[in-house]
């Protein structure tokens, strides 16, 4: 193995794509990186494809002790390893060499709770900690990805210099990278970042329905159609990776690729841990909640061949019916329906991440984040420079629903977004995302809800009281003993 | 205190209101009960309440020792305390005095993994313990309620007996009680049925609130309409109530006393972790989901206020337009509406509950549970005879929606339903139950969803590979490189 004889700046275990990826980054950004891996042969191919991208600063290391001494002090180490019981046995083989004051970072998806757990534990040892949201796929880990560390604020003051010019570079707005807070906050943020990401792909999808099983349009025109569109309002890596996709033909038989894809969508534990705390924290999240379930439901493709078939032979078709429409007029409409229903979803994933927050003291920078998810990230988006211009006018802003900029586009696009909705129902076709997201507006901007009814009735059998709109106060009524006189 | 001879037949610990309640049921069944309570004077109501309904063989003790040592061996003690750590301490409490083989039950809505830890923990001093879910509030607890015990077989066969009295009874249908089965399956069940409740109270607020809002009937109509509607497909406890609820004047004011009750709706926990339990499953949930947002969402009266202010000021206000409608066809599109979203709400309930069955192997039975829910719980319902003969017809039902009885039912609904979602929309008031349920509907029916997008989305940034619609197997697209080719 090539050995240095001066200390690296970083070290970095767990070479599989994002870690060799992330390896070359810093390597390229100019700071010498050993790097490690369980399996030896990972470690050659990162020092191999080193070599080969330009002669990068990558140090190979087989032996997980001469890895850890090969750093200077203090040592810092990202794990780009497995979230669970991966990450804690490469925290037990490198802790074994590493000294106090030392610091390690785990890249991965985590749980929050876990790297608060872990944090806690490596301190007993004097090492500090940091979980750090990474994301940005292969490709950003390898040439900017947006990054999310929280935790230890002194560990991420070793490495800021490195996570500055590694990170993703916007414009006018800086490195895609921020020191999140205190404690699991990191790996919180990259969570609900997640969600998000469901939330966006799940209103795209339907977008796509929407236009061809009603619209009838063609890949070709799809295709057209979303780079039109990433030249607009909705400007996005995943708009501009869908019109990508549409263009793609099989190559293992006539037509498009699109078309030849199961629709079966698979999933990894973010999205679900999103939703789960958003029911702990009781902040309604309907459109990220719609997208797990659209997941969900996308996976039960046998019940749903033998489903059409039970509903077929009761007069249903995939759609229900050739509405004429106006294709001009339907394409305007579901890129309004679709930027509305984006707004009330990221409101979702703000407000999940301000409740975690105020729970945890961790005095999360709303604004900030959506400025350090505007380059490198999968949700990266000319939209989320709107969101941190809202909380910038306003930083206790209570829903990105009632910032007046966010209030006069929901009010342009409503009608379109209504019969987007609309048409969909009629046809059969479901937009769960759209409607959710739909229902979620017209409920928050609603003074009066039937809640009421909700609040008589458990007051009616389980006497859980109510208060009233004009009187101050609890109150319980007989509701039973009342009714008998006035049945009808 | 009055004390006994003879001892009795079994005790009760917990004397709030459902407490009291369930051990009048039981001495007026004939079995003598000892009840106690950590404050005496609950213990004193109780014997005091007991000799008022009739003399009923109810024996107060402020003693702990002097409660269990009263009790026929093997003792069975049930606990109506709060769940948590309340039900720990009168464990300890009990347990002190408690002696080899005697039982201890759980009546509370409980979180299944502590009934389970609680089992483990008293099996160690050689007791048995049941988690018995208890429905039906404090009338329930009193005349009959459903009772879901879970945990030891050989514990329920002890008071089986009293069970079978003490239950609701439904003609042709028998007790409203069944061994559900091993662990905390009792606290699961209740807790789904829970859920199911959170579900039925939410659509029919949706269901006034179009009444009432577009439709613009008054109380005195909707009292009607529920009470017509209690005579047929949707008769039911909760339908029963809602009628009554119309009918009563405020007694602090002029008018109806449901237009007093403040808009915001309070839980206790099971509707959440309905949720929780249905995200960690991979078991679609969003009209239980959409009901525990709606709660969330009517919490938040002040920041409604608001934003109605932000956007009256955009031209919108409570309800979007003076639709003119036939008040005769939308009562009857919306009691449609109401019962098809009602069916999906209960399949997604029913395979929550089989989910979790297969995961710890505890072989619940679909279609007992369907018909010990007919009488003494919350939602009670003619319903739920239908559900059952569907599990009856087809016990390896992969989803309501499929039974052939049910899809009749939805085919004859879903033109008024898709009818009142869409009117619901245009007029901006929020029905987000019944179009979650529409759009689980439409998407389990389909056969092909644009879920195919979302997995060349994933297989695109992140590797997630894909499977194809004609080849077996697992595929990756390098779509990226292949897009650079074709960009428009």
């Amino acid at each position: 193995m090539a050995q240095l004889t001066n200390p690296t700046r970083i070290g970095l275990a767990g070479l599989a794509v994002m870690g060799q990826n992330l390896a070359l980054n810093i390597a390229e950004k100019g700071f010498p990186i050993s790097v490690y891996n369980r399996s030896a042969s990972k470690v050659d191919e990162t020092v191999e494809r080193a070599k080969q991208e330009g002669n990068l600063p990558v140090y190979g290391y087989h032996d997980p002790e001469a890895f850890v001494k090969s750093i200077q002090k203090p040592r810092v180490i990202i794990m780009l390893v497995k979230a669970g019981a991966p990450v804690d046995q490469t925290i037990k083989t490198l802790s074994a060499y590493l000294e106090k004051g030392d610091c390690i970072i785990d890249g991965g998806n985590e749980w929050y709770e876990n790297t608060e757990r872990r944090e806690k534990e490596v301190a007993d040892l004097g090492l500090l900690y940091l979980g750090m949201g990474v994301s940005g796929g292969e490709e950003g880990a390898r040439n900017g990805p947006s990054l999310m560390p929280g935790g230890s604020f002194e560990a991420f003051k070793y490495i800021e210099d490195i996570l500055l010019k590694v990170a993703a570079q916007v414009p006018d707005s800086g490195p895609c990278v921020t020191y999140v807070g205190k404690g699991g906050s990191g790996n919180f943020v990259k969570m609900v970042h997640n969600g998000i990401e469901y939330g966006d792909m799940q209103l795209i999808a339907e977008a796509y329905d929407v236009l061809k099983s009603v619209g009838k349009l063609s890949n070709e025109e799809l295709q057209s159609v979303f780079s039109e569109w990433n030249r607009g309002e909705l400007l996005s890596f995943l708009i501009e990776i869908t019109a990508d996709i549409f263009g793609i033909k099989d190559d293992k038989g006539n037509g498009y690729l699109v078309d030849k894809v199961l629709d079966k969508t698979g999933m990894k534990g973010t999205g679900k841990w999103t939703v789960q705390q958003a029911a702990e924290l009781s902040v309604a999240a309907p459109t990220i909640e719609a997208s797990l379930d659209a997941r969900f439901l996308s996976g039960l493709k046998e019940e749903r061949v033998e489903a059409a078939k039970v509903f077929k032979s009761g007069g249903f078709s995939d759609v229900l019916t050739d509405q004429s429409v106006d294709k001009k007029q339907l394409i305007d409409d579901v890129r309004k329906a679709l930027y509305a229903a984006k707004i009330c979803s990221y409101a979702q994933g703000m407000n999940l991440i301000r409740a975690k927050s105020i729970e945890k003291g961790w005095d999360l920078k709303l604004g900030e984040l959506a400025r350090i998810w505007k380059g490198g990230c999968i949700i990266r988006a000319i939209f989320l420079d709107r969101i941190k211009q809202a909380y910038d006018r306003n930083p206790n802003l209570a829903n990105l629903l009632v910032d007046p900029e966010f209030a006069k586009e929901i009010i342009d696009r409503q009608s379109a977004w209504r019969r987007v909705v609309c048409l969909a129902i009629n046809s059969g076709v479901s937009t769960p995302g759209m409607s959710a997201s739909l229902a979620y507006f017209d409920t928050y901007r609603r003074e009066r809800l039937p809640a009421n009814l909700v609040q008589a009735q458990r007051d009616y059998f389980g006497a859980h009281t109510y208060e009233r709109v004009d009187i101050e106060g609890s109150y319980h009524t007989e509701w039973f003993k009342l009714a008998k006189q006035s049945r009808i």
